[in-house]
């Protein structure tokens, strides 16, 4: 199902929603960029579509290989519903990937798709040639049994416009945090045509009992990181409030070959913060 | 007494030990690179001289930079006693950067050279532009009351030939990194003349009692941290056992400006077994 090289010819604001099914689920995706290595496959944050990359993170990254963007079941134009476990979540990753007819990638996981990105490597180890986790934690991790605190405040206010939260979630109150906010914002709204529909009311509650399972206390709960062996690059915020950054260290710590970066000044969103810095890094750690 | 620009055709290995004097105290250094910007200067770990520090490090980054690199006072070549307080270490330090006639400068230190620089920034906040702090962490940090149990028995043991104790220092025990560390004896031992002469035995004590004080328990100890405003890149290996790694995360969350950098399966020289990829993220984060 390769398309083969006339996808370079895109980027995130043209590439088309494609459709293939798996499992009974009809996934959404769309890929572009350089093709020829191992593809990086995105896995969102909670209540996310793939209009919620920023597209100087995934164009960024698609200069030297390619992307690809999904939206799992249940989301926005996937059909089938959310699992209630993020076990579920990366079954249906695999499926998809596997229906793509990608045989080797490298897996991108943002927040929840950090867990997800976890499972996809544990369920189907030989499809996965690097991890790349941001703004994620272990199972078991400091804070992840509920949402926290901060996140309960964060999700529960309202935003004129709705987009805005984002600026809580992924950026600092400092002014050079807010104000790279508002360039991510700036290029979040780009894509103008074509754009998924906004996630239904059924999402979040999935995502939150999912999230809440995989976050609670449990025996031992990192030990399941040692069947991990791909070469893993972490990167959070040091003052992420959504899922603090600890959590990272945790997850270095225990992983058998994984790399750590925090950067300063930042949140949940430490990637749209400083997209070109971390484009550099995850293109220096996939091609090593 | 900058001597401009056909310093460049030195490298680590042709480099000659120049003097200068500053307090009382005649202090032996180098300097090689490419002269025109902040230069870097190295403070140096536990007993080693400049002869301790990795040439594919120094000169990695000495291509796009000018390198110092000295002994403290009362460490080999350079005269006087070595204070038993890292606040005497980073006044001396101090005074030698002043003597060589550097206004402004880039600050890398290892291990208790990570403390010395860390007392640069807080003396000298003016003259210092960034600081890069590798295998080192706070005071009152997480172990550093004393030597680590690990550090103890390393440091206790005896070697045949000597130089092979960085093996244990610097490395872990797989064979990866064993393996990286045999690579970086041979490029250590590769100066073939003017190699500083060894510490003699007062060193050692001396530098025990100070880094103990640095990391005695004490109250709020991280508090003095936000007054070092500089950019900082923090790195060390995810296994060092002579200065945990979680104290390179806590210097991450409590400086103001600074990016944590742990690399996989790595000891306290975690930039010996990755030399080409630290000097890549030295560069960036300096060229910024």
């Amino acid at each position: 199902m390769t398309q083969g090289k006339n996808m370079t010819a895109h980027t995130h604001q043209t590439a088309p929603t494609q459709f293939v099914e798996a499992k009974g689920i009809r996934f959404a995706y769309r890929r572009f960029g350089k093709a020829g290595g191992a593809p990086l496959v995105f896995n969102q944050h909670f209540t996310g579509t793939m209009d919620h990359w920023d597209p100087a993170v995934t164009d960024g990254l698609a200069k030297d290989r390619e992307v690809v963007l999904f939206n799992n079941a249940g989301i926005s134009n996937s059909s089938g519903d959310v699992p209630t476990t993020i076990d579920g979540m990366g079954a249906n990753a695999v499926a998809f990937i596997k229906a793509v007819g990608l045989p080797k990638v490298d897996v991108l996981g943002f927040s929840i798709g950090g867990f997800v990105a976890q499972e996809i490597a544990l369920q189907a180890p030989d499809m996965v040639r690097k991890l790349v986790l941001v703004g994620t934690g272990p199972r078991g991790g400091q804070g992840m049994a509920t949402l926290t605190p901060e996140a309960q405040q964060i999700f529960g206010a309202t935003y004129d416009p709705p987009d805005e939260i984002w600026l809580f979630v992924h950026f600092t109150p400092s002014e050079a945090s807010q104000t790279a906010g508002r360039e991510f914002l700036k290029r979040f709204r780009l894509r103008a045509k074509s754009r998924d529909p906004q996630v239904n009311e059924k999402v979040a509650p999935a995502q939150i009992e999912a999230l809440t399972r995989w976050g609670a206390p449990q025996e031992k709960p990192f030990d399941y990181l040692k069947a991990i062996t791909q070469p893993t690059l972490l990167v959070n915020g040091g003052k992420d409030v959504i899922i603090y950054p600890v959590n990272s260290f945790i997850l270095q710590q225990n992983l058998p070959n994984a790399q750590l970066i925090l950067y300063p000044d930042s949140a949940h969103g430490s990637q749209y913060q400083y997209p070109k810095l971390f484009v550099e890094h995850v293109s220096t750690f996939l091609d090593r």
